[in-house]
């Protein structure tokens, strides 16, 4: 059996996470049993959401457990089959976790999908047609229902998330309007994601400054917002939100670290009759097919192309992912493993 | 025509509101025009929400004009009548304002709505089977949506909504539970409003505390909550709702005079897939004949008994007013005009 190679979640973040939480190991994998397919990666996604399964904290899922594989999603190649549901050759999606290779039970529901890369580059069934194209099809399409005309905004706008919205938001005849950090993400998200203004948050002291920014770049409010990172950036939207207002939360990046972040006015809620929706994609397995197909049109027809940051090897996932969540990275961020 | 006295807002309320913010005046009424009534008021209703049309500042609607009656609703009987649709004797709900007499376009959609009184008492369309009942009913009904062996909480439980709320929430099937100031409010809670349990506030000095109360009180968590009041209470709630729980947000008391009331974790509102929405009951009067109609059952069935709280006479309307602010009241606070 191939040599593989694997980070375990060591230790647990005391505040920020750093790169000895994670270890790096060594092992065979083990002989397949029946039903089982041996899978090669060729990328792990690293992706914000692992950073509450870092901590110990209620959350709405079990945390990582020490001593195991970092779970992820991963594409790859099947090597090996002892299921008739796949056979060598096969380009799979699955959760893979941060390591070289994986054993998969292929019966077990929603463990394995087969993909065609006829059309779309393997790498992008962990982007923009995978969880977080699917995540912003979710809270666009089913949480902000949106109405061609209407003003929609996303924070984090040029990550895999962002870039999809926009393509979506789009395609229905909203004015999309992002926040980024930094010029170069918001020269990228007009230019090249078909955004119709982006706003870079780090030329932003405050909530107020932010908040004045949006009120230009959205002369006729917001109607519809995507939060991905929470902290400031939504208590400078909430003001610009207009009355019937829906909110689709998606992540609040801002707070993953333990630090206070409460909501400096939730009174707007009230007075501007919003709707404030938590969301968690996988909980929607339903929607996936209808969202995928939606997903995988815009990226055929070039409508949608997402940028990737992609570190090479395994031994780069720890600082990448690191650098993801201090928005280092510039589109969707892989870690390519072949 | 009859003398009239009226209540004007002479000036806004610089934090808390007080008595001085308000003018006693005596007028005579006009004489009618085609299509007008008169209404003798029997009844001015003292409600929340008044408070936010006292400041200047950005809220749902229009503030209160300086100089001008103010805004409220009414019970009365007409006196004269210039509309075919009205008949001196009828009675009738409308938003006669702090005031004794009333002149009303008759024809004026929603103006003015004439009650039966033979099973339900005239005071009653202003509480129960009026505007709060109706926003109980909406925030219940269409926001929260209970389903049978569901925990619902309310704070402000004994006041005109939450009764309504009670007994529209028991009615479903659900465990109900209440938030309210002082033993015998929450004791008349359980033993006339048919809540299963009421928790004293004032008995917690943090939200930690009454979280835990909270916890005790729903021991299977929280699925809906109606959030009459903000602040402390619902940092209380939060942590303890349950997985795609409902919030419906009606009133934000706790902030009416202007202090800064930051919500503490919005991060749970992603944990732990929350919806939640603001909502204001007049946008929605679609909903009123059938709401309406299931309040005026209840009551005449002897399932909801609101309890009122009534002050004598138009001048001991800012007072009672005030004292409402600060939870004072007991019951559907009223003032007896006749």
């Amino acid at each position: 059996m191939p040599a593989n190679q694997q980070f375990l979640l060591d230790n647990r973040p005391a505040g920020e996470a750093v790169a000895s939480n994670f270890k790096l190991v060594s092992s065979e994998t083990p002989p397949l049993q029946d039903g089982q397919v041996l899978v090669r990666h060729h990328y792990l996604s690293l992706d914000p959401y692992m950073r509450g399964r870092m901590s110990d904290s209620k959350s709405y899922t079990a945390p990582q457990p020490l001593g195991e594989v970092m779970l992820g999603g991963t594409v790859g190649e099947v090597v090996e089959s002892r299921s008739p549901r796949f056979q060598p050759g096969d380009k799979v999606v699955g959760m893979g976790g941060w390591q070289l290779y994986s054993v998969v039970n292929a019966d077990e529901p929603g463990a394995l999908r087969k993909v065609d890369t006829s059309h779309v580059p393997l790498s992008y069934y962990l982007g923009a047609v995978g969880m977080p194209g699917v995540t912003a099809w979710y809270g666009l399409v089913k949480i902000i229902e949106p109405k061609a005309g209407e003003t929609m905004v996303v924070s984090a706008a040029t990550g895999a998330v962002g870039s999809a919205f926009a393509a979506l938001a789009k395609a229905r005849g909203c004015r999309t309007v992002g926040i980024a950090g930094g010029p170069d993400k918001c020269r990228y998200a007009v230019e090249e994601l078909g955004f119709d203004a982006c706003i870079d948050y780090k030329l932003h002291q405050d909530a107020a400054s932010l908040s004045k920014a949006l009120k230009e770049a959205c002369p006729d409010g917001i109607d519809g917002y995507f939060e991905n990172v929470g902290g400031m950036v939504l208590d400078a939207v909430l003001p610009r939100m207009n009355a019937f207002g829906r909110i689709a939360v998606c992540g609040m990046i801002a707070g993953y670290d333990g630090k206070p972040m409460p909501l400096t006015c939730p009174a707007l809620i009230l007075t501007s009759r919003l709707k404030v929706q938590g969301f968690i994609v996988t909980e929607h397995m339903d929607i996936w097919p209808e969202a995928l197909k939606e997903l995988a049109g815009l990226v055929a027809t070039g409508t949608l192309r997402p940028r990737e940051s992609v570190a090479e090897g395994l031994e780069a996932a720890p600082e990448a992912f690191l650098g993801l969540l201090k928005g280092k990275n510039f589109g969707k961020q892989l870690v390519k493993l072949i």
